[in-house]
Parts: structure tokens; sequence; C-alpha cells
């Protein structure tokens, strides 16, 4: 494998399985206290700032992810990872993949956690990169009967529903509004890059699990409180950072915090996750920091192997 | 060219009047504005810190170099330029090389501005890395006619006065005191890891130009006052860099502030720099932030055009 990674190349050596593996595993190393993963830090430049994200697997490796603000087309994230031994740069993966990847992997963890074990049926609304990652990931935590798919433009979501049918065999369709994709499906993805609520509450099955991506915050949301006044069972990737949103994160605040749990607590058996069939849970997405350059650590590892 | 430039193509690359000129047009472009290069971004990690410094030449690019505080025996930094256009990343170096270069090139420009126009002689102190930059770049804009070298090691300082023959084509010899390898010289270079003065202000010959490298902080430095006391031309490369050390730099703290001068202002012809033959000058190099990725940029579009 060479030292640099692009696109094409990340696409080719992470699978499901083996990402949604590696975020669990990161989850968990983050609950142990093995993966150090402090806020952001930020170098504001003229128009937007630069971004970076760091991560420490204590003995093993350290490095970073960088992104910025500048709202750009084609704007590449940068992930790098150093050997913890020697500090040699052991790769740097340029692009999207690996970030929407590792938060598709994220996605799937906690439907793997969270989502009645029965679950078979997704609707999803958005139909982005995010969005894709999310049902790719969720694919391969449950065995998907049916996948039904919202978004604002109808060629997209069409599109989206076929390429769900062509790369991972499951049948699916193209609704026309975000209610009539949520409701009756046992997990729910809403992966948008809305300010305002999508999705009603009031829509979702009983027993259902929700993936919630974008916007989460105080001013800006893609569900509304409605959705955590619902949910039994809240969870998180990172509390920490959940908390650490400017402005806060819906869930980070009361009457939620409190219930709001960390989904590698959930892993460890430290807290429950989802009790009975009939609950709604719900995972409020932040992407934990560091699980980039795990998942760069990964790749490389199984590269070598293969 | 490829997207990941290491080491050997940096090195082949960027020879010592480009990078020379790349770091004078750096510092024009800084003491112009155009330059953004905001304080460095930290994220603490368990041992030792990522850093990241950013720059941001108005639409142009923008991007970073990262390094980090691990002090591990293969350390290597990055370097990521971005397309200030669309985002995209145009190039990533990894490893020491554009670092030390862009370093050597303002020390460079520091010389070409402040030292003697007939200076011909230089003594170095150190035989490392960051040494070695500053005599190259030397070489580049003065004619040298001889070098003399001191470091603690004598088969280091030897290796080092071979190299300098082998590689500039200038005569050189090692010497076995600082005293010596300063004496009568018109350029001095300091650049060690001493936390402890190395080099006598008495020792330097009127006239002569000063490099100081290595640690210039008011609890380590490798230069005592009274080199800024001797010394009547006093410049940096980053006035604010030099405010923002942690401890302060002694350059930046009375009675030397006022007089420190930006080297950028110098170059724009909007403050004086030497203004006689028997003046001593000293060049504090802080190491301009955003220019390893302007040199970096520069190094792509040189590419380009051959």
């Amino acid at each position: 494998m060479s030292l640099l990674l692009t696109d094409p190349e990340v696409a080719a050596a992470l699978d499901a399985p083996t990402t949604v593996t590696a975020m669990r595993d990161a989850l968990r190393a983050a609950y142990d206290g093995r993966l150090v993963a402090p806020p952001r830090a930020t170098a504001t430049l003229d128009g937007g700032r630069m971004v970076l994200t760091a991560g420490h697997l204590v003995g093993e490796w350290y490095g970073f992810r960088s992104y910025d603000t500048f709202g750009l087309p084609e704007g590449e994230q940068v992930v790098v990872l150093h050997d913890a031994r020697t500090g040699v740069v052991r790769a740097v993966a340029v692009g999207e993949e690996l970030g929407s990847r590792r938060t598709g992997g994220l996605g799937g963890v906690a439907i793997d956690a969270l989502a009645r074990p029965d679950a078979a049926t997704l609707g999803v609304v958005g139909s982005g990169r995010q969005a894709w990652t999310q049902v790719w990931a969720a694919a391969a935590v449950r065995p998907l009967r049916e996948v039904s798919v919202h978004s604002r433009s109808a060629a997209r979501r069409t599109a989206f529903a076929d390429r769900i049918r062509a790369e991972l065999g499951v049948p699916a369709r193209a609704v026309g509004s975000a209610a009539a994709a949520v409701a009756d499906r046992d997990i729910v993805v809403i992966a948008t890059t809305s300010t305002t609520p999508v999705v009603d509450a009031a829509d979702l099955a009983r027993g259902a699990h929700v993936n919630a991506v974008g916007f989460k915050q105080v001013d800006r949301h893609e569900f509304g409180p409605d959705l955590l006044d619902r949910a039994e069972v809240l969870a998180t990737d990172s509390p920490a950072q959940a908390v650490g949103y400017t402005p806060p994160m819906l869930a980070a605040l009361p009457p939620y915090a409190g219930r709001l749990r960390d989904l590698g607590a959930v892993l460890a058996g430290a807290v429950p996750g989802r009790t009975s069939a009939d609950q709604i849970s719900a995972f409020c997405s932040t992407g934990l920091a560091g699980t980039e350059v795990f998942l760069l650590d990964r790749m490389v590892r199984v590269a070598a192997t293969t």
C-alpha cells in the first residue's frame, strides 16, 4: 500500500463490515481511555477556518484529520497516521471517503447496538454522501428487507434507491414525503443538511431506532425535541463533543442530557441500551474525534495482511 | 508531479536560489497582509502535542504544516496545500526537507538583506540539518570564499565541512571552538540545540551579520543578551510570533523589542536595514507561519512549468 491514499483506494479497501468493526473497536477504546481525542484545534484564516481533530491510540499511533470551513466545491479532508513508536508517517488519506465511511461505520455500530435484533426495514431521509454510508453500514449489521428513501429532489431520491438496489442488493423505493419514508420502519436514518425538522416523531413506529446525522443543535436541527421526548433510549458517540458544540446540541441540554448515554459505555455493558422491543431509541451522531485516524490505521493493517 | 512529495523529491526540486526567492516573496506577502498566518493551533495528546501552523495566500491557496512534540526518532512533518478557488488538495509533503529548507531560505533572505554586500566568509556553530540549510542558502546569496565550522562532535563538524566542500564547492574547515568558528567572519550562523549561550558577542568581528536559528527565549538561548546589546540592527521574520513565544523571546522583550524590525518591512523599504559596513546585525529566526505551504506552492508551480 502506498503512503498516499485517495478516495478510490479508500473505497476499495474499506467495506462496511470492516468499517463497522473498526468503529466498534474505536468506541470501546475511547470508553476505556486508550483512544485520546482532545477538542478540535482551529486556525482562523481569511474567510474560513482550518480545523484539526487529533487522536492518539496510546502506544500504537497518533495523527489527525484536517478540514476547513471555506465551503469550497472540491474541499477535501486530509487524514494523517503516525506510528507512535517512531513518529514516522505511515499513511495519508486525501478526500472524502474515509470521513464519510467512518461516520457511516459509527452509525452502523449504533444500529447494531440499539435497533431491535429483528430490525429489517429502513427509512432514510436524505440522499447525500452521509445518507449513503449510513445505509451501507446498516446493511452490514442487519439483513435489510426493504429501504424507503425520501429527499427533496425526486431525481436524487430515485437515483439513491437505484444505488441501494444495485450496490447493496436490497429492495428500495423512493417515496414522496419524509413521513412516508419513516412510517413503519424499524430503522430510520436522518441525514440531511436541513436546519429545521424534517421528521415528526409521531410518524415513527413503536420500536424504531433513529440515527440522526445532520444538524442537531439548539438553533438548527433536522429533528425537533419531540424526537428526544419520545425516545426512551438516547445515545451519542461522544458525550464530551456533544456538550462542546457551540451552540449546544439539543440532546446535551436538560432535560435530555441526563439521559444521553455514551455508545461506548453501552458497548462495554456499563449502561443499558434498548431494554424492550417497543422502545424508541435515537443515536445523535457527533463524529467521535480520532476515529478517522483509527479507521486509516485499520485500513493499513488490513492491507498489510492481504 | 505526484500529489505526495517525500524528502528526496523535495530535495531534488528545491534548490537554494528557488527557495530563497520564494521566502523573500513570502516575507513581502506577509508584510503586505496577503499572506495570512494565524497563531499555531494545538491539540494535546498523551505525552505530546499535535501542532498545526496554517497559512493562506488570499485568492491563491491555503493549507498548513503539522508537527508534533513527542520527540520520536523519525517524527515527520506534513505540509498540505489546498487550492483556494476549489478547495482541492494540490500537494502533500511528508518529511523534514521542506521545513528545514524553508528555514534556510528565510535565513538566506536575512543574509541577503542584512549582511554586508561584500560578505564572503561564514562561520557556523552547529552541524545539524538546520545548520546545513543556513549555509546552503547563504551560498546562494553571497559568493562565499570560506566557511569555518564548529560543533561539539569532531566527527560531525569534519563531516559537515566535507559536505560544504563537496556540495557547495566552497572551501571549509572544522575548528575546535565556537570562538574560532566566528572570529573574523562576515556572516555567522548559530544553529544548535543548546539552551545556554555558545557564542560570545565579543568574539564577533565588526560588520558581522548573525543568523540565530536555535533557542532564543528567556529561559533557554543559544546566544545571550550580549549579542542583542552589541547588534545595532535586530530583525525577525515574524514580530508577531516572536512576541507570542512562551516564555518570551529575548529579542521581543525590553529593551530590545522596540528595536526589533520586521524583515518583511526591511525588504519593503519601510524600515532601514544595515546602514553602515561596521554595524553588527542579527536575525532572530522564528519560522514565519505559512511559509512551508508557500514553499510547497512554489515547488508545485515550478514543477508545472518544467
